[in-house]
């Protein structure tokens, strides 16, 4: 469960980003959007958050990428980000896609695909549950949670590898689905992260945080499968890590919501190496 | 002080909305929004914001139970809430309405009032001067705090008790209005609930936090004033829980606010049982 | 490096808000609004997030000061700004303007220009390069940071001090420029405060917080550059004993968060007089 040459790119990645602090343009949700700039800020990165129409294009030319985050979506913000995608495609700047609540409503999952189709992404990330219904494969969306019937055991991975595969090649992007098993692919190969722990769920925003992230890792590298299993294993790792001393402090979800974004502030390339679990098929 | 059996039922539902996880549709403030959600979180409820008028209705079926929360309203968010509302007792979902700063503004009593007529509510919980001001009551709401002139002391309780007993009739839902007391009625029945801190108001949401517990609560029974009592008493307990582990960790404000989230995802029916403090008039 | 009468001053500013409690009215982004809610709620103060149009000259008729900042400026926000800051000159209400991202681009640098073309304001605070963009010279704006050729070091502190100064002058306002040395001037006095520490800008928001403490200590008195001076090494002094109890504690960026919020609201009188450093040129 070790490929260590991807290991140590993660560590190069993971130290390299606090060095060329890259600004990462968001437009993202009301919901979560603290927590998304405080951890690409703990990641060693630069968070700018603007939404008007009238300024995304030019704030966009400034940034080393762009992270979408439909949490929140209105009328007024989804050609926001059309506006600000098309403008980060033409000047190569990546674009990451969090397609929260996907499948939920029309509207999300429309959304989703108008951008899809307007827009080339570098990255979309998505729980089980937003990625099927964005990829048009029967899911259970219910609010921005996965599913009960979506969750992946470790016998429904080789289903999810084939859902991951299948949808990058078809959107010509990486696509990265977290769960308790994470599974990112390019098309081509497909990597299962085995880190993270159960608690992420039990606060709010760990996925865009996650997404965030993965912007933040895009911003220094074209490798965007590089910078998506960098982002999805410091969340797994900051999640374990987390979660070990919010058991120590006897303390619950307030108390783990505030030592994830340590972690990531705190984590090192040892770290990565020592306690990354990750796979290639 | 004790109502044996209200109490007994109140750990039931605690314990209930762990295993049921009910959705918990919101339309709320981006100032408190996260805390909001998170409480949800740590209740065992599961939260979604959603806005937008050509998402609202579709979100709200797949919901339990809808907040409305008027703390940062304006013109866009209104007309979704209308909406939803609509829906929702459309479907039978009890809807929940916070109406923060009522009294405050022409614009935040007006649109009370109009939720009011067009939508049955489950439960309004606001504190004294907002209730006042919404049940056309002599108020002195200044900003979105009780005023020094509205704050009851014990003499007045039996004011208050008139105050929500009345207006519980005149909107035929169950009326919470908390403060240093806690008065909660169903028109007929008037419980005072002694739990909490002054601490509490040294934070900003707790009022916001308080009605989206008892969103959760009421996405799981009919019994909204079970509900209600539900919310408001969880929400003392934590903060009495919070204030002693802030105060043993010469903690300020900051450490209050992580503190009350581990209080309510920690708390226990033994907590409930042995230190919820109700009693019925 | 000590200016006596200042500094005792500075303390009796801190005290009297506790006993005042004003309420400080702000239009502001969704991004840190949680933080500066908080943060004025730890001065002593009592915070009012509201942005609609209809609501917001009743609103700022209440309060005691109005903090105007445009970190997720939009079309209808701005437009809310203008009326709300308009009424708070008719009223004599003192104005704080943070101009977020100034330079970044054109929508910000105009909208700042045309608040304070329509606006009379107390305070403008803002970091080196959104108060030079502001003004007219030459800045390096990237995003919401302060940009790495803008940084003022011991050397351009002379160079900082003419700008503050000028922009003094020209916009009839206290300027504070935030930075490692933050330089405060009324156009005739400038004042230097060397409090503070690098970590306050490793999270989102502690410009925005200054700038609504900055607003907190205008709501109870008419010496706008006291409560300038107050505003900054409030937060300098603050984020010093964060880090302080960050380090003793192993934590990262999470837990200097909530050290920063408590250090506010446990921040005594004796506190400033002994760690306040400020002086004057």
């Amino acid at each position: 469960m070790k490929d260590s040459n991807i290991v140590k790119n993660i560590c190069t990645l993971t130290v390299l980003v606090r060095e060329k602090k890259p600004l990462i343009h968001h437009l993202t949700n009301y919901v979560t959007v603290n927590d998304c700039a405080n951890i690409v800020l703990a990641s060693g990165a630069s968070p700018i958050m603007a939404d008007d129409l009238a300024e995304v294009e030019e704030m966009v030319t400034m940034a080393s990428a762009l992270v979408l985050n439909i949490g929140t979506l209105n009328q007024r913000t989804v050609e926001s980000m059309m506006a600000a995608g098309k403008k980060a495609n033409e000047l190569g700047i990546p674009v990451v896609l969090d397609p929260v609540g996907a499948g939920a409503t029309v509207l999300r999952t429309s959304t989703c695909r108008l951008l899809l189709e307007n827009i080339k992404l570098a990255v979309m990330r998505g729980n089980v549950s937003e990625i099927k219904a964005v990829g048009g494969f029967e899911a259970t969306t219910k609010g921005v949670d996965v599913s009960q019937q979506d969750l992946l055991n470790s016998k429904d991975l080789d289903y999810g590898r084939k859902i991951v595969q299948t949808l990058s090649k078809k959107f010509g992007c990486i696509v990265a689905m977290t769960g308790e098993v994470d599974l990112i692919s390019d098309g081509t190969k497909t990597y299962s992260i085995y880190n993270g722990h159960p608690m992420l769920s039990s606060i709010t925003g760990t996925g865009c945080m996650c997404s965030s992230l993965i912007g933040a890792y895009c911003g220094i590298t074209s490798d965007y499968l590089l910078a998506a299993l960098s982002g999805v294993m410091v969340m797994g790792l900051a999640g374990e890590k987390a979660y070990q001393q919010t058991w120590e402090a006897n303390g619950g979800n307030g108390t783990f919501r505030i030592k994830l974004i340590d972690a990531v502030s705190l984590l090192t390339g040892e770290d990565i190496k020592v306690r990354g679990r990750i796979g290639a098929e």
